[in-house]
């Protein structure tokens, strides 16, 4: 009975999150019903509390004392049950229920898209030593553009859905790197892992965008999976072997990234590509008017893309001088 | 001169913060005379812009034209330079300027120390195979327990100053192998790679904390490079093998931290330890009074504990129900 109540108050919690969850969580067809019985039976069989009464030691060893149900425990601590965790319900400024969980009201912005994105690294003339990092990372990212070219030619939903697959991962990993290295050596980061955590999330939501606008292709699924694996372990190693290297490569792909976008814009001016309405994520992402239309959308990307460019060539810059990134405020929030 | 104007400029945007770095940087002894002197230098040799003017495609391929300096750049297509990157300068709701770089006003909450600390997840009673998981995680944390308690005893800051050093690796892995599955998989995560991380990040932010109230010995640091070593790999290891066991064991890891500051609040209350001044930096990040003691410190990080118990039950109940984590909202910003 009194589990029967506690099933129903968390089917009022959970029924409408359910459902806003439906339109991101990319289950298509599924309705809040069926949602709603896969969780509730989980309910029944949640973690169990014993009563406040009894000594904590006894607490923390989960003694063989008699095992009361969950709802029991929940009359009997006044605690919700793990299955009772009610996320806080955020709201727009309209007062619309928010929809998305891959990102919150605050981490909506709007892009700076008055950005230069003609600005461009220069590998160092002089020959010397510290050339080097600058020139390979050059020249890879060069070595890569001409079958990704060959590949994807005009279509270039396609492009930007694989590329920001590929495009999010040394932000992960650079973050993770960090993170650990502060943990290991007792160190602040200065900010650093955050900064690139936002970046790596920030890719994401741009693959989340063109994923309302295009939908890869079953090849293009098993291209991704591959590069993956592939770039996430060489990105990994090489940003343990050289930072300095690792960031200017991702400075580099970043213009690349932005190169594309600018292609991509100047066919949808040209009328070439059909200028579709933005998706509603990204008109909530980066409160583009309610008109907004993909061409928006691209252009906001690219500022992002941009703001990455200057991110990641500054870091590797600052290695350069032979300090460490911890040494210098990273850019939190710079889109 | 138009360098050096630069130069002085940046000197004005970064001074300020450089100072309000050198608290949380960590590198003890450092003015900010030194720390501008490391940075200045690097502004002359930073990026170069070219021209607005020259058509896009030799931009990207950075061609051959002369190169003008980062100020030329400057002055002529009107951006700022990779140095030029000035995050967006904060202010503590009593105006002065914001001091961290590891968070942020907006990441700074009040912690629901009401939550149930005593509360204990029962390793399922009936031996089938689902109670395997929960009582191979149970059974590995208790093993852990006994040369922990051997080894640190009352030295309860050395103590926590360690545990925080494992416990910001779970949630990072987690989130990292879930943000990695995400673009592999076209799919959103429900906020789960969020949670993940921020949990991490919470975790990271007891040990700076804690960092101001014991420093770590060269054993203490040595051990904690092995565990890490360790730790990471084994979790990343367990965390693909079956996430089901892996959110467990963080569950029974958490329940542990939770006891062992109840222990530490007991010897704060019996006098044993002194009950110093909170450090200012947990002042900030959980909207503690000026005048809050250590003991508020241990009692607020009790109770992240206790949430990232709730969080990891919950997540290992989830796919007990045979649920990904992405089929149920994540308990975003829950504290």
């Amino acid at each position: 009975m009194s589990s029967r109540m506690a099933g129903a108050a968390l089917l009022r919690h959970l029924g409408p999150r359910l459902f806003a969850a439906e339109p991101v969580s990319g289950l298509a067809g599924r309705g809040l019903v069926p949602v709603a019985a896969r969780i509730l039976p989980a309910r029944m069989s949640s973690t169990a509390a014993k009563e406040a009464a009894a000594p904590e030691q006894e607490q923390q060893h989960g003694g063989s004392a008699e095992k009361p149900t969950a709802a029991d425990g929940q009359e009997k601590t006044g605690i919700v049950s793990y299955w009772g965790i009610q996320p806080p319900k955020l709201v727009k400024e309209d007062g619309t229920e928010w929809r998305w969980f891959c990102f919150r009201p605050w981490d909506a912005y709007r892009a700076d898209t008055s950005i230069d994105v003609k600005k461009h690294h220069e590998p160092r003339a002089l020959p010397d030593k510290l050339a080097l990092p600058d020139k390979l990372a050059y020249w890879l990212v060069k070595s890569l553009v001409v079958p990704k070219q060959l590949f994807f030619q005009r279509r270039h939903a396609s492009h930007a859905l694989l590329l920001e697959t590929v495009a999010a991962v040394p932000g992960m990993v650079g973050g993770m790197l960090l993170h650990l290295r502060s943990l290991r050596r007792f160190e602040h980061s200065g900010g650093w892992i955050r900064a690139l955590l936002e970046e790596a999330e920030n890719e994401r939501m741009h693959l989340m965008t063109f994923l309302e606008v295009a939908q890869p292709k079953w090849w293009e699924r098993a291209l991704v999976l591959a590069a993956q694996g592939v770039y996430f372990n060489a990105y990994f190693v090489a940003y343990l072997a050289s930072p300095k290297f690792a960031h200017r490569f991702v400075g580099y792909l970043e213009e690349e990234a932005v190169h594309s976008y600018s292609e991509y814009l100047k066919d949808l001016e040209a009328g070439i590509i059909e200028n579709t309405p933005a998706p509603a994520i990204a008109i909530d992402y980066w409160r583009l008017p309610a008109d907004a239309r993909l061409k928006d959308v691209v252009a906001v990307v690219r500022a992002d893309e941009a703001h990455h460019r200057d991110v990641n060539h500054f870091a590797s810059d600052i290695h350069y001088q032979g300090m460490k990134l911890k040494d210098t405020p990273a850019p939190l929030g710079y889109h």
